[in-house]
Parts: C-alpha cells; sequence; structure tokens
C-alpha cells in the first residue's frame, strides 16, 4: 500500500489534487495517519473566486428564496442519512459520540432552521424588502424603501479546527439563503472531516454548480484576489483575526469581514442559589459539561466562573467532586465521557495557558501533566485532565487575558451584582455568557448590565433546565458573536445572518416605480379597477395593484346598537352620547372598530367558492378617525404582494385594505392576508 | 486689536484652549483669516474619553429613548433660532445660501427626523427588543429574544469639511438616541462652524453633561485609547479611512469602525429619455445641480454622467448650454449659483484630478485654470470653473477611478441596461446612484442590478421630480453609506443607524426570567388574573402580566348566519356546508374571523368610562384553526407592553389576546392596540 493521498480542493467545478504530497494529519487518539493535507495546495485561488463569481453567484440568484431553502432541507435530508460516516470520521478528532453530534447534528439542524426560515420568513422572491416605505414628500409622489440584494462575489469562510461540520455549514447556510456561493477553507487539523463533508454535499448534486467551494489548503494568495462584492467570515484566534482584518486587499477595497474569535465567557451563579438549591446544581453541572464536552475546546466555554464570594468553597468542592467522576479516554469506549483534544500541539498549547494562569490561581483539581485514561495510550493521544483553577483574588489580570483553548476554567468570587457585571465585563467582549439564579432583579440587573459586552446571555434555572440547550451552544436563530475580544462579528440570528451577505439600498421613486423595483404594491401607486373581481382570479392571473371598490355603505345607530348588543360589546364609546363626548378622541358615539371592519368585509367579499380559499389573518390594522352614526363607508381592496408556495396548489396574498368615510377620510387602514388557490391543472386562465 | 484666538475644544466638562496659537483658516470667498486651527491642540485626549464614559454614557442611560427623542427636538427648535448666524459663517467657507441651508436646515431636519422616529418607532424605555421571541423548546420553557443595548463607549466622530453642521448632526443624533455620547472631530478647513453649533449646544443647556464633546486639534494620541465599547465614525477621503481602519488599537480591540467616504456616483439616463422629454430635461437639471451645488464638494455628487451612446452629444450640449449660465463668485451675491471650494487647496487637488480625468475625457465644458466670478477676486478665493468632461471610451480607467473633489463630472456612452449596470459597477461601490427613465421595466433593471453597489439608489421621472429632494440629498430616514470605495459603512437609516451604536445580546432564559429582561410580557410568562379587570387600572397601575379571562361564549349556527346577513359577508364557507366541505382548510361551516374577533371583544370589554380610552388598532392577528357552529370560545387578554407618552395623559398598552375553544385549541391570536389614561392628578391610586 502506497502513502495516503492528499486531501483535494474542490474548486472550479472539479476535484483538484495538491501539487505535493503534504505532511500527515494524525488520529487525535492513537496517533495514527488519517489523512494528508498539503498546505501550499497548487490550486488556483483566483479561479476559484472567479468561477464562484460567474457561475456560483447568478445560478443562485437564479433561484427565490423559497426554492434556495428548499435545496438546503434536501440537503440537511441527504446529510442525515450519512451521519454514522461521519461521527466516525469525528471519533479520529478525539470527539466522543456526544461531541461529535453537536457538531455533525448541529450543522445539519442549521440546515433545517434556515430551510425553515428562509420559507417563513422570507419572500417567494430575489428580492429582500427591508423595512416599511418611507414617506419622502407631502404629496406622496416621492416615497423610499430599502432593499437587499445578494453580494456578487464569493463568501470566503475561513473556518476553526474545533467544528468540522457544523462551522462550514453555520457560515454556508445563510450566505447560500442569502445567493452567496460560498468558498470554505478548513482548519488543518480537522480538515478531512469537512472534506468528506465536501464530497457529500457535491455527490449529492442538490446544489447548483459553484455555489459550494472547498479549499484545502493554506490561503495562499486568495484574499489578494478579493473583490468589494467578496466578504471573508472567519472563525479562530485573535491573531489571526487581526492579520486578516489587515490585509491590504481587505483593508483596501473595504471587504466586509466577519470574525469571532475566542472568548473568555463567564458563568455567573446567582446569590439566591445556596448550596441544596436547584440552581446550584445546575451551575456545577453545566460548569463540568462545559469543560468537558469537545475537551474544552469550545469558543464558547466557560472560562470564568463566577460565584458569590461565601459560595467559592461549595462550588469548588462540588466541581471536584463531579469532575473526579468524568472518565477520559478512547471515545470508542462508550464509559468515556471525555476525549483527547485534537492535536498534541494543542495539548502543548493549553499547557502554557494554564501556566500562564497558575501565576493567579491555585488549581482545585487536575494535573495538567498527568491524566488516567481508558483504552488508549495517554502520551501518543492529545489527552489532558480537566483542570479547575481558582482565583481568590478576582482583579488579577490573568483569569480575564488569559485563554487556555481546553479544558480549563477559573473560579473567581465576586461581591454584589454590579461586581459581578464589572468582572463579566473585564473579558473585554464574550461570545456567551450564563446567569444561574431564580431571581428576577438579579437576572434583570445582571443581564442588561452585561449585554452590552455579550453577544449571547443564557439564563438557566429550574423552570428552564430540563429544556435548555446550555451555555455553550450557539443556536442558528440567535445570533452568535461578540464584541472586542470575540472579534466584533456577527453570525446567524436567523435572517440577520443572510442579511450580511447582502447590500442594503435605499431606493428612492415615485410610488410607481417602487412598486416596479420591489414587485409589491405600495400606496400611490395605481390601481388596477377595470378587471373581474380579484377574488376571482387564481393565482397565477393575479397582479399585484388589482383592486375592488366595493360600498357605500351606511352605518346607522341602529347597526351599532345592534352590533353592541349581537358581540356584547357595549362600550360606553358606542353607546353613551354624554360618556362618549367626554372621551378626549371620539366627541360623541363611534362605531366599534370591529363593526368597521365586518362591514369592510360585506362589502369587498365574493361570496360563492373561488380562488380565495380563506383570510388566514390581518396585519397592521389601525383605526385612524371615528366612524359616526349616518357615515358612509367604502373600501378599496388592493393586491400588495403574492406569494406562491413551493409544491403547494395555492399561495398567499396581502391585500392592501383602506375603508373611508363619505368626506375621504381613511378611517380603517390594513393588511387582510388570504390564502389563494393557483389554477388547477387543466383549468384555463 | 491682537491675533485672533485658536478654536477652543469642548471636553471633559469645559471649553479648554489648545496650547499654541495655531496656523490661520481663511475664508473660502476673500482670503481673511476666519479662525486659528490648533492642530496639537494639548488637550487630554484619554480624560476626554474617560468623561464621556463616565459622566456622559450613565447620564444618557438614565434616559429613556423618547426622552432622548425630546432633548433632540428641543436642541432641533433652539438651533433653528440660531440659524442665520450659522448661514453667516457658513457664508465663509465658500457657500452660497442655498448651500448652507443644505448644510444648516439639512442638520436641523436629521434631529427633527431622529426626534420624531424616536418617538414613533422606539419603546419609551433603555432597552430595544430585536425581533419576536424564538422558541427554542418544544414546551416552550425554554425562549430566546434579541434585546439591544447602548455601547458603554463613546462614539468618536470624524467628520468632512465640506459639511460642518450637518456632517457632525447626522453622527451626533442617531449616537444620542441610542443612548451613547458622542466626541466629534471637524475637519480643520471649516472647523469654526462646527465650533459655533457646538458652542449654541453647549449654551442651551439642554443635553446631559458628557454627551457631546468637540476636539478641536488633530486626533492625535485619542485612538490609542479606544476601547472594546467605543466606536467610530468616519467621514472622508478613503486614504484615511484606510489609516484609521488599521489603526493597531482599533484591530486590536475591534473596535467598530463606520467608513463614508467619497465615491464615484453615477447618473443614468434611460433610453426612453429622448431630447424633448421631460426626463431629458430633468437629466440636464439635475446634473447641473448636482456639479454646481457646494460647488460640487459632495460625496455623493455626480461624477460619471452614462447616458445612451445616440445621446451623448445632445446631452453635452444640454449642459453644456445649463453651465454657461451658471454665475459663479462671492455667496453674498444674490445672483451668484455657485460659491467658492472651501480652501485653495482644494482647488489645487481639484485640478490635479482634472489632468487625471484628461487622459481619457476630452472638456466639454471649462476652464480649469480661468473662471469668471462676480463680486470677488478670482485668486484670494477658491473658485473653480464646473468642468463637463466627455469619454468617449467608456471602458478606460479614469473616470471609474478618479475623483476630482469639486464642480467636475464626466459623461459616458452606454449600449444597454446591462451595459449601463455594468458601468455603474465600474465605481466599485458607491454611496448614490440615479436612474432617470419613465420605464418600469428599464428601472428595475438598473436598480436591482446596479444594487449590490449602491448605497442609494434615486428613480427620477416625471412623477417625482416636484418632490423629490434629488441624486445628492442623504435623508435621515435612509441609510447613507456604500460598499467598496465608498468606505463599507452604513450611517442613519432611520433606527437602523441607532442600532449601529448598540450591542446586539441573544437573550436565552424561560418566558417569566426573558420577560424580567425586556419589561414586556412573552407567552409563557406568568399571567396575573387575580385582580381588578386590568380595563380598570391607570397607566400607572397596570403591570405588565395583568390578564382578564372572558367566556366561554358559545358561537351557535344562528350567530354564523345572522352576522353573514347583518355585515353581508356571506362567503360560502360560513353559509354553505357542502361548499365548506369542499375547502381545504376547513371541513365544513365556520364562524367568520371577524366574527370571532367581535365576539372576544365583546368578552373582555368594560363598559362603563374608565382609563381604556380606545382600541386604535391589532397587530399580528392570525386565525390558527376554525371555529365551528357550536364552539365555546374563551378569550384571554394580557397587558404585554406598557408605554407611557412623555407630555401627554395618556399611554399606549398592547395586550396580547388569545381565544381558545372548549377544546383549548387556539382560534386566533393577536395583540390589541390600545390608549390607557394615565391616573389624573388628585386620584388616589
Amino acid at each position: 500500500m502506497g502513502a495516503m493521498a492528499p486531501l483535494r480542493s474542490y474548486v472550479s467545478g472539479a476535484w483538484q489534487a495538491p501539487g505535493d504530497e503534504g505532511a500527515p494529519l494524525l488520529d487525535a487518539v492513537t496517533g495514527e495517519e488519517v489523512a494528508r493535507f498539503a498546505a501550499a495546495a497548487d490550486v488556483d485561488r483566483a479561479a476559484a473566486l472567479e468561477y464562484g463569481r460567474r457561475v456560483g453567484g447568478p445560478a443562485l440568484r437564479e433561484l427565490t428564496f423559497h426554492q434556495r431553502a428548499a435545496l438546503l432541507k434536501q440537503l440537511a435530508l441527504h446529510l442525515r442519512e450519512h451521519r454514522e460516516e461521519l461521527y466516525a470520521l469525528s471519533a479520529r478528532t478525539g470527539a466522543t459520540l456526544a461531541d461529535s453530534k453537536i457538531d455533525v447534528d448541529g450543522g445539519i439542524g442549521v440546515l433545517f432552521t434556515y430551510a425553515s426560515k428562509g420559507k417563513r420568513e422570507l419572500p417567494n422572491d430575489t428580492v429582500y424588502v427591508d423595512g416599511a416605505v418611507e414617506p419622502l414628500s407631502k404629496n406622496g409622489t416621492f416615497v423610499g424603501q430599502h432593499v437587499c440584494t445578494p453580494l456578487r462575489g464569493v463568501a470566503v469562510q475561513i473556518n476553526a479546527f474545533n467544528f468540522p461540520v457544523w462551522g462550514p455549514l453555520e457560515k454556508f447556510a445563510p450566505a447560500f439563503l442569502a445567493g452567496m456561493p460560498s468558498l470554505i477553507k478548513p482548519a488543518p487539523q480537522t480538515a478531512y472531516l469537512t472534506a468528506r463533508l465536501v464530497e457529500l454535499i457535491v455527490e449529492s448534486r442538490i446544489l447548483p454548480e459553484g455555489a459550494l467551494q472547498l479549499l484545502c489548503g493554506e490561503p495562499g494568495d486568495l484574499l489578494d484576489h478579493l473583490t468589494e462584492q467578496d466578504l471573508v467570515a472567519f472563525t479562530g484566534s485573535a491573531a489571526t483575526a487581526r492579520l486578516l482584518r489587515t490585509h491590504p486587499v481587505i483593508v483596501e477595497r473595504a471587504v466586509r469581514f466577519n470574525a469571532e474569535a475566542d472568548s473568555l465567557n463567564c458563568s455567573i451563579l446567582g446569590p439566591d442559589a445556596e448550596p441544596g438549591t436547584a440552581e446550584f446544581d445546575l451551575y456545577v453541572k453545566q460548569l463540568v459539561a462545559e469543560m468537558t464536552v469537545k475537551a474544552g475546546q469550545k469558543c464558547t466555554a466557560i472560562r470564568r466562573a463566577l460565584v458569590p464570594a461565601d459560595r467559592i468553597d461549595a462550588v469548588a468542592e462540588a466541581v471536584r467532586e463531579r469532575l473526579a467522576r468524568v472518565k477520559i479516554g478512547n471515545p470508542a469506549n462508550p464509559e468515556v465521557r471525555m476525549g483527547a483534544l485534537a492535536t498534541l500541539d494543542q495539548r502543548e498549547e493549553v499547557r502554557r495557558g494554564l501556566k500562564a494562569l497558575t501565576d493567579a490561581a491555585g488549581i482545585v483539581f487536575g494535573d495538567p501533566r498527568r491524566v488516567e485514561v481508558i483504552d488508549a495510550d495517554p502520551e501518543r493521544g492529545a489527552f489532558l485532565s480537566p483542570v479547575l483553577l481558582r482565583a481568590d483574588d478576582p482583579e488579577r489580570p490573568e483569569p480575564h487575558e488569559v485563554e487556555a483553548f481546553g479544558p480549563v476554567s477559573t473560579l473567581l468570587p465576586y461581591r454584589d451584582a454590579d461586581h459581578a457585571v464589572a468582572l463579566a465585563d473585564r473579558g473585554r467582549g464574550s461570545l456567551a455568557g450564563s446567569v444561574v439564579s431564580a431571581d428576577p432583579e438579579f437576572v434583570r440587573r445582571v443581564v442588561l448590565g452585561a449585554a452590552s459586552s455579550h453577544g449571547r446571555l443564557l439564563v438557566l434555572n429550574a423552570e428552564d433546565a430540563k429544556e435548555s440547550t446550555g451555555h455553550g451552544s450557539p443556536l442558528p436563530m440567535l445570533v452568535h458573536g461578540g464584541p472586542g475580544r470575540a472579534g466584533g462579528g456577527e453570525e446567524m440570528g436567523g435572517i440577520r445572518g443572510v442579511l450580511h451577505h447582502m447590500q442594503r439600498t435605499a431606493v428612492q421613486a415615485d410610488p410607481a416605480m417602487l412598486s416596479a423595483v420591489t414587485g409589491r404594491w405600495v400606496d400611490g401607486a395605481p390601481r388596477n379597477t377595470e378587471d373581474v373581481h380579484p377574488f376571482r382570479k387564481y393565482l397565477e392571473e393575479l397582479r399585484v395593484g388589482d383592486t375592488v371598490v366595493a360600498g357605500p355603505r351606511t352605518v346607522t345607530l341602529e347597526d351599532i346598537e345592534h352590533f353592541a348588543e349581537f358581540t356584547g360589546d357595549t362600550f360606553y364609546a358606542h353607546m353613551d352620547e354624554e360618556a362618549a363626548k367626554a372621551n378626549p378622541f371620539f366627541g360623541g358615539r363611534v362605531a366599534h372598530g370591529y363593526l368597521v371592519v365586518s362591514f369592510a368585509a360585506g362589502l369587498f367579499v365574493s361570496p360563492e367558492p373561488g380562488p380565495v380559499l380563506a383570510n388566514y389573518g390581518l396585519e397592521n390594522l389601525r383605526f385612524l378617525a371615528p366612524t359616526f352614526p349616518g357615515d358612509e363607508l367604502t373600501v378599496k381592496l388592493t393586491a400588495k404582494q403574492i406569494t406562491p408556495r413551493e409544491g403547494a396548489d395555492y399561495g398567499e396574498v396581502r391585500w392592501d385594505t383602506e375603508v373611508t368615510r363619505q368626506d375621504g377620510v381613511t378611517v380603517a387602514k390594513y393588511d387582510v392576508l388570504t390564502l389563494v388557490a393557483k389554477r388547477p391543472a387543466g383549468k384555463e386562465s
């Protein structure tokens, strides 16, 4: 058997071998060679970027958000079928099965979430309309609105070694949904797992060609070829983030650069959480989990455990007890709770960090030089004992500045809520923090106090413990990233992460032109009333602007009294002239708002069975002026937004609805939401 | 008379003179000394930052968004009283009265807009809740939501010379509304006008101490003292932007850095706009205005005029004619349409740019070395003729790369819409662009095509011309900034600009704790039902969570038929069992959604006069399940958000409303919006 072939790159539409044989990547547990990685990788990086821009971008921009979302779901289902294979490879990075699930299932979960959010929260269109129409002029002939369109470049995604599946997928999913192709550069240490992931994706042929490329190698001259329309999303060390951020091309071309760096995250035990309370136990349990899951190699792991000064002994004791029960060793052994670090180098780095930390803190548990392991060689594998430190002087700089990226945390005492916030802020920007408490006052104070230095804050207590996903887990619907030391970036956060891949542009125009640009009817744009009732049109036949005008109908005092009696809504403004006059807004008896919208529906309805299947809601209803007895109401209903649903025989139509009085004053304005059938096969237009 | 005193800084709560006498700043028209500017300014910059953080920040964070908004309005009114003085000083920068109004009134307008947006679009609270509650678990005990809190540092605002009033105010207003103190550093050339503006602000005593500081001097070591919680907002040249962006402290601490740089903005004439059309004339008129307003010293001015190839002669001729009529000279003379550049140095720089441009383009109008002026000395004043260039080869790099920051534009021919977009994109990122056309197809294609390289795009035609604010005017409700060459930043855009000064933090908790943090009731948080009807409580007495549960009420078939007849809404799903069965969503006759919400109102209403003054709207109404004849409805109404209105005797209360059937299924969910009176003076609680 010859030497192992080095990992290939998938660029410019093909798998490409690097020009040299590369260096070995070793199994974190056994020290055996798993794969080879050629750093220099003789791959034309400029061509890969250009391929993404020329082939991947246009193909993606042809698809609507919903179509892209559907592909993400297909991809998630496909990868789920291959989980076992990914777990097996993941074990070689030192991960236990539970660790692997966080990485693999977590990554697949991001795809599912973006598929679902894309379908529910984005339009079935290629343009995202951001925010309301802004009136810019008195007579309404000049208005503004923001649109977001995908950047026309490539999202260069530089990943860290610790999550070789989740890491690439959490960056890829929002980019893809935005309509921007990705170029993934995995960290060398665990690149074999990312490479296999990409093989699975490429083999599936689910994605348009050019939507995803893989560079197995150093960046080389990659960044030199970036343009103003590309972006870089980086996860890794603060030092590398600095280097990239000051890259001349990134600076010169103002290339969007997002960094997510490890931070010195804290977890705060509330003063209410005495030993014996559920919260005390939850705190200890979570701290131990954060130290040992992925052998502490998580950028969100708890590095600083802040506890009330009078509680530090009790916490130290409880954590020590629990850590002593954690079995370390070969993840293949089901008894093992904590595996190995990713590499022997990584272990050395953690030991260096520990050395610096012990200047300010004593060791409560663990020996950085020695650890008992099961089913493995403690020296060939990158094993390290969990180490709990304790710094009785919480003002010493080391615990707030030195990160040991492994199973290491430091206990620190605090005095009161303000002191806890001040210590939390000493991290100078963190990805995540947690407060373990059942005291709402303390929680509010600490969360709002520490929010400006945190990207995410978890409140843990007996109420949410069962369902909580824990301190260390970023979730795709929430932002991931933090200020300062954490890199100053923001990823995911649901649709927010999609928008990071798009340019927001303010469009100023007359309403008709704005409508032409956004594909949505806006107030002041032409209404098409010379046609059949729009409720008689199938989805494909409807056009934005199609309108029905109906009425007038007079609202009598009898109507108001009858409606009051029928519904039970005998509010004085409808029933008592004297009292109504005293109300600052009415000046006399008025019709119920609910009566107005009910009469409006009676006016615009088209009763016979037809394409409109249901009115499933209303949005932004405002009663803008009173309706007095004797007023005549007219309603205008205009198709505002038409959203075909992929794979269904109907879609959503949003109707702008305006009810006016005989004097032209608008009494109510709202959007009616309906489901409208697509034309059945065989039916003619 | 002694030498003029140099401009002072307002830092650390006092006006401070620089340590030296500084260098003269000259009147752009007469060359006389207007003020002196001491670049080195012996001012303790670190102390100023610390003062902002220690005094200004906490004072601002004490105020709610509405209170800050009210102060902005007060400030706007105060400055409006002193407009004339500012115009007079502005004239010395070379500005005509019209130019000065853009700067002064524009700046005051930004304050008014942020005052109004703050009141209407932000809560009367110190925390901004961003987006919906995110369900994170099956049983709802673990949920997430994003909050935004002000950064705890100082917004360092580095301004350009061309808008000494608008520039500082457009940066200050969103920072102030966010709750972040500002430190303004004006450009030296026109710093006397900004200094006077700040004097007016300080004299007014409207703002909390420390909310606004002024540094009249070079940055010096200012940036060395930035922390992770400060930010820098810069407007100026791309070269300076690069320098600042790579400042070691900004990089090391991931300090937020926003840049807005001049760009090579384009204006595109539509193919429909033949000579003789309104659009042709509008195009020419706008181009001339953009060249001459502020003597072309606007970062948004049109540098590249893209016209259909067959129209270039006609446009050149029409622009030349108009430019020939523009009178240049002393702005004090009412005939003068264009004043001077800001400084003689600035004129030299424009001449250098023109020299580079003429490698690729011929001069159609104007002599860079000679200009006729009225009431002024053409050499002592920084006067320059408008210069129109024409590049018949639009692919030459110079027009797309060289900026002459003065009254200079270049005509370029394009072939078709795609070519126009490609040429627009050659600017590699622009602040603003415009399309002058009445053809919706062309407009849609060009706007969506060029959006990713533009921060703002204006569509101009006969419809909006009268009310349009024009190509060059950023508006506070729209984003200002652009990708790539334009700096890659974003300012204003209404509340978006406020959020640029806040940290977004994902909070994960059980519903009760989330509610404690945000001050808003969320689904799953406790409801307080053991009390009086919440509609009987004044605003101050109401607590988030206060609830009324009412019902049940049975909906009979007679009710449905009666409601149909009464309102006219005889939709088949309510009236025809057979047809309703065939509907994919109902499976039989159902009650009207409007009937359900009307009955709900009849259940939760408290009829007698009381604190609840009006129901002014509904939000997010969704009909989630059908209500069948015989179903019994119960409604739960819970106070979700309480917003006292500053300076009014009432506030807004948003009520979470849920209507359920006897089987526990929710049939409708929505927010009811009401106005609730504050307790009248003298009334007891």
